[in-house]
């Protein structure tokens, strides 16, 4: 694929500094950018790399208009990050093979499963009684959508991901490879017994419900409710290898980072964000705008928006070694520091 | 489904205050519930939402029968956490499709295999030489056993579920999507070269053997041992995306939450269990009735029955950061501490 | 299957001690070994454990030949470890069932891929258009692999892995079941809205490289690339629940055990390791022969060999929440020692 610098701008906005019928062929980072790259600047912290970047037309913020200019072709729009991610949907739309609606014939569809007309069901899925399948959804190859199950228009499923029976994802969703939405959550009554607890099983008679504009990464999981449903709102965004308990809701347009865990009923607001393998304790509410730290772990409540952190900074494993030795004796040292200023303060 | 409260107190044992003939339809939680709902109390501190709350019946202990009583058509159970979850145990079983008895003929089943006739085996899923699949079994879609695996009576293997080759699985279990049981152990010899290690594989030849009642949470994995199994005792629950290596052993009726990671040749004993994101390294030998907290890290045998912890206590990011710069010359600040003590030590 | 001691020895190379005409069923741990058990010691720390071992032959090094002598038939290797790891691989090929080339009738192969007669594709795998399978490569039963794809010579793709869209993996590669190789990366453009951020995702446009000899564990993740791939080097292991982020390189010979994370962009050298549950923030850098302990998250670069550690030691719980409270005051303990050695130099 070749495009035209002004067929570019034409689509993104923005204002075209340069040879309009110049001809890009893909979009790549700055450093290592030829002629055929078109590139972006973003954050200032990259300027440096601007100007001697090769690249074919480079995407700019107004602040750095003058500079992009004096470099060569530029295109300047008011939010470059998100002209960028504009210009990779538009370039997927034209590069990538679309879908074609029906059902593959290797597909397994039990009665009663309804499957619009303009959706795609792909080789060896499976599709259980009374689901329901959108037009222009995308069932991928070795699916499971159990019965009951619903998926929203434009949604699509990627190869071996599962949707559990009566869980139901809206409308534009994307979910990845190998993940487990509806397993059962994690719920079991201890039966008091001689030797210690049996555990009793706590059926789980919910569900789960999932809103428009989802994006769920690969091997994440999201368990089914046990008597309300999980809910995920409208524009949440998971990474890989999320669990989310069961009966916990997350609000909308936040986003977790990969290996997030989040435990049972906890009440996640809008607008949140976690980083990688942080973990959020069961039945635990978060207002919206609460922003976790990698690693980090919530053991309480977060009533006021802003950033919160826990980790243990890491070290040389000496230097490590010697600090947690002594952490593990700090309430002592504390204790002696109190005693310490006691004694001075009976100093004259 | 509507039930008169007289066949639940029938089916439950327990004292029932109030009509018999009131229907429910549904089981839910105290907030929230009205007249067709069957709701339960057992944690003290929600007493408040009892009085208040529209269901049709709840469910408490005999140490909240009066007030129970005052508010209106009550179940009084010795463990009232324990009867609500054969509640759902029953609930589910008059309300789930049964599967159907059979193989699917979409399903491959290798020559060798032996498939009980009341077992079940689902769409597209495969079944391996030398495998067996005992009496009312259930092999979900899309579910791979190995050859020479084995199921045992009435376990269900849900929707794209791995029981690798030679690995068996007893009585009653039920195992989620996306679990991998039986790949192999991580293993490898270093073979030094000049530029540093290769690693030269060690091929996992023993298997993994998981007894009666036991439950595994979605995308979990448990390795297959090197030379002798990995052993998961009877009544062990796992939550979802935990990982255990190769030649551990969990011991009977232990628990771990979601994304526990137990490394290689740990022992773990019965009545044992693990918040989430707690791990526990290799080679490590736990008693009976070790309780690992939420993220806590296990870094050598726990001899003695308790419970343990080890995680940094999160902050608002400012206060965090200060800490955990100070952290970093922690075990100076005892050295000057020291000082000061030696010092006062010599003042008159 | 039974093996003399001569054909072993005849195979690993080493000077046997004792009968070359004494068979051997099973290769097994030290302990509880039998007359017809090959054994191995390689950790001076088990030395005790040889003599009382019945063992019908042990490998040992040369350190320990006297030892070995004494107890009975031993083989003395140079690197008794690595003899143990090609026993278990020369095992393994004698008693393995070799994968049947060609394909499964039940697999759906997408016009335009092209297998090599030699390679094997199992029951309900899926291979897409325009992939290439080599000589040799065995892609297990319900296996996907995406159109455009390429399986290298004598990589074995185990049951119900996925490698996605383009990706490709080199020679003698193991990926084990639930793998999800090409993803897309977690990439998303804040878009302003007056009540928070919405996301808007950048197209993942790049794809997955994986070089030879690279071992994959069940359900571990590999993200394709934002814009260039991302990268695998020869001889990589990774074990489960591992999670790569988009545009991550991973150097040769490293090794990163179970529920390890990395973020974005992250470069890590050759012959690093990460244990288990460490994460690696996205844009670092690590050096060569980088090791980072279990559970460590390194939040900057390394840019100097070596092992760095960041875990908070577990207590007992009492202990840990004496010393995990004073943890959030231990900034103002430090301006309290520093109070008092102000104070203190004061003194005459």
């Amino acid at each position: 694929m070749r495009v035209r610098l002004g067929d570019i701008a034409a689509r993104l906005g923005g204002e075209l500094l340069g040879d309009a019928a110049h001809e890009v062929a893909r979009i790549g980072p700055l450093e290592g950018a030829d002629e055929a790259t078109i590139a972006f600047l973003s954050n200032p912290r990259y300027q440096p790399q601007l100007a001697a970047s090769q690249a074919g037309c480079v995407i700019v913020g107004p602040a750095m208009r003058d500079a992009a200019a004096a470099r060569g072709a530029s295109l300047v729009c008011a939010d470059p990050y998100l002209a960028f991610a504009r210009l990779t949907q538009w370039w997927a739309a034209q590069t990538r093979v679309a879908p074609v609606p029906g059902v593959h014939p290797t597909a397994v569809v039990e009665p009663g499963a309804r499957i619009d007309p303009a959706a795609s069901v792909g080789a060896l899925a499976f599709v259980g009684a009374g689901a329901v399948i959108a037009a222009h959804a995308v069932v991928g190859a070795q699916v499971h959508v159990g019965a009951a199950a619903a998926v929203g228009e434009g949604t699509r499923l990627s190869p071996r991901a599962v949707l559990g029976e009566g869980c139901r994802i809206g409308a534009r969703g994307l979910v990845h490879g190998g993940v487990v939405i509806g397993a059962d959550g994690f719920g079991f009554a201890p039966m008091k017994t001689p030797d210690g607890p049996h555990w009793e099983k706590i059926e789980q008679l919910g569900s789960v419900w999932i809103g428009d504009d989802v994006e769920i990464g690969a091997n994440t999981c999201i368990d089914r409710g046990a008597l309300d449903d999980t809910v995920i709102e409208d524009g949440v965004k998971l990474d890989n290898l999320v669990q989310i308990g069961h009966n916990v809701r997350v609000g909308a347009h936040s986003a977790f980072a990969g290996c997030v865990g989040v435990a049972g009923s906890a009440k996640i607001g809008r607008h949140c964000t976690a980083g990688g393998g942080a973990i959020i304790l069961g039945h635990l509410e978060l207002v919206d705008h609460v922003h976790i730290s990698a690693a980090t772990v919530v053991t309480r409540s977060i009533l006021k928006p802003g950033q919160y952190s826990g980790l243990f900074p890491f070290d040389d494993n000496a230097s490590w070694e010697k600090n947690a030795a002594t952490l593990r004796n700090l309430h002592s040292l504390r204790e002696r520091l109190r005693a310490l200023e006691r004694q001075a303060a009976k100093q004259p």
